[in-house]
């Protein structure tokens, strides 16, 4: 376990709230995407590198938007009330359980805001999302990594991890993960969770779970929901920016007890979801075939990407959600390589795997396309 | 000057960060302003209550977002290049200097959230825009309100609050002032910058001056664009909610030195700016006309109002902006008794000016409503 927090100097540029706000790296500026595959004369380029649905998203949400095309001079309506409702209605959970973001990333980052002082402490996995290491430096606060298991959460060393810092106040679990597409069982994330449940308890302390569910729609046996039930100390959180096809209007939402959603309410800025992306998701809630049909077209091509995989001889590991990670040698060059072919990937250096990409889970086309061409470029590099 | 922030007991309940946030209301759920209306059976509703624009937005809008409805399933743009490659060429700054914002609330937010920790002390004006002493409670640090001087910002006696608090980092400036709507002059906020920046090397403090220009287009001899060139201190803030009328799709931004905008932007999160609110701005940009109509129809209509006022022998503050701020006795009533004749203002006992309220300068057709509806009130409040 090893803290990411350290302080830099740097006396003569200007000072940051927080000294780890220097271990962020800036947002390097630079132009987008399709500027740069213009500029490489590329025309047909498949784009597998951000989990985007390769479906788009429910028909109904164009209906949906047009029809709020005149009213865009008015603010969003603040509360959220009826895609609020309509999310109650899904989850089967009271209005005072919801916390409406801009994004999911919003909301992680709503939860390290609200409950994360600059002398606490964050508890998370190795290989896990790379937001939850930035909300906490944001706070200034302690970032405590766990090493992975196999890929995955490895959740009795993350229990140490509460018990290791009494400054604890939140610890991060992405089901299933990114990037790695590992997936926790229902008992083992009840089990963790009931154990913080005891400690808070036995120890007066204020520790949050939070089960980040973004890849949820494509492993809904992974659904947490009945957590909330036995515990007030669980976050769930969710996007319409994955499956719901949506990642370009910015929505997502937390479940929760009320106490901890009331509190997150405070500090949520009123108007953070705009009007569009609040009838677009309510629309994408009224449309569960649009949701069945993506997951059966991600479960089928995710299998034959693997098969290829096997094929080809590369590593994977088996994945519960609409990416695949891969073993690809120098992922740095792979994803160069591919990006000159006019197929887009995400290397994971960032995350420590310098030896792999992830690819999302594409149309079959996308994904023969991508295969043919990681094929070539395995050959070369 | 006082300090707004002191700690709460609270022992039973759950714990924020910072025992300041417990001073933030908790956001009311409630059924939208339309719902509401509805309720009471009004049809015809004119709302005057949020400084929206009543000519709605430009109608090169509709065609740039329509353009884009079949790429909602891809992120934004992170780094919002085209967004700003326009700003950079309407505001004469490199793109170093932007920094995008999830509307100007988000930017003010990111400000405190960058450069003010727990520690340190935020100074801002009696009666001004409110989101100023909330992002200084969310970040757990001090505010300091300096009573205003005739309703609009004492910049001596914040100068005097900058020096007498030595842990003061950020100062807000609104200018106009929502919701008094006066204006300072070019001069006056000259001085008070370059006051503070020798205040700054002299003392090796780091200062950052804000001036929020919200409704700049409603005023645009108030531009500060120019103390950009002379400080580098100084952080202009720009929204494309008020005369724009994009309200309803968040989309604001700073104009600062690249040193400031390059530590804001590590902690930006890089899809604050949704996809369509990007391609509504950039095209809003592009109509200088309509920004003109709109201006031109505020100052008759402004004029018109106050004209009223005085007919009506109410006081009200001389305004730079799209909205007045007018005297009738117990504001809270009188909006009371106007919203059940449809017709929505702002009271202003949250601001402290229980005897005020603020009122939209709407069209024609929306100020003589006004004006009839606040007639009748008034001899029955």
């Amino acid at each position: 376990m090893q803290s990411s927090t350290h302080i830099q100097a740097n006396p003569n540029a200007i000072q940051p709230a927080y000294p780890s706000i220097l271990d962020i790296q800036a947002y390097q500026i630079g132009k987008p995407i399709d500027e740069l595959t213009r500029e490489l004369g590329l025309t047909d380029v498949v784009k597998l590198a951000s989990n985007e649905n390769p479906l788009g998203c429910s028909p109904k949400v164009t209906l949906a938007i047009t029809q709020e095309l005149g009213g865009l001079a008015r603010y969003p309506d603040g509360n959220g009330y009826y895609l609020k409702q309509t999310i109650s209605d899904k989850t089967q959970t009271d209005l005072e359980q919801i916390t409406l973001g801009n994004g999911s990333n919003d909301i992680l980052d709503l939860i390290a805001r609200t409950f994360v002082s600059s002398d606490d402490a964050v508890i998370y996995s190795q290989y896990a999302f790379v937001v939850y290491q930035m909300v906490t430096k944001m706070q200034g606060a302690t970032g405590v990594e766990v090493p992975a298991k196999r890929y995955g959460h490895d959740l009795e060393a993350m229990l140490d991890g509460v018990k290791n810092n009494a400054n604890a106040k939140v610890v991060f679990i992405a089901n299933p993960n990114n990037p790695t597409g590992t997936l926790l069982t229902h008992d083992d994330v009840r089990a963790f969770a009931s154990q913080v449940d005891a400690l808070n308890k036995s120890e007066h302390r204020q520790v949050l779970v939070v089960l980040d569910e973004a890849y949820i729609e494509y492993s809904p046996e992974s659904n947490n929901r009945a957590l909330l039930d036995e515990f007030d100390n669980v976050i769930l959180v969710r996007t319409f920016s994955k499956a719901y096809g949506l990642a370009g209007l910015r929505v997502g939402y937390a479940i929760s007890s009320p106490a901890v959603s009331e509190m997150m309410n405070r500090l949520r800025q009123p108007f953070n979801v705009n009007t569009l992306a609040q009838v677009a998701a309510i629309a994408s809630l009224q449309d569960d075939a649009f949701i069945d049909t993506c997951r059966t077209m991600n479960e089928q091509q995710r299998r034959w990407l693997c098969k290829q995989c096997d094929v080809l001889g590369l590593a994977f590991v088996p994945s519960s959600a609409n990416f695949v990670m891969i073993e690809v040698g120098d992922g740095q060059a792979v994803y160069q390589a591919l990006l000159e072919q006019g197929v887009i990937v995400r290397p994971l250096v960032g995350y420590g795997l310098p030896n792999w990409v992830r690819v999302t889970v594409g149309t079959p086309e996308d994904n023969t396309r991508l295969i043919d061409t990681l094929t070539d470029v395995l050959e070369t590099v």
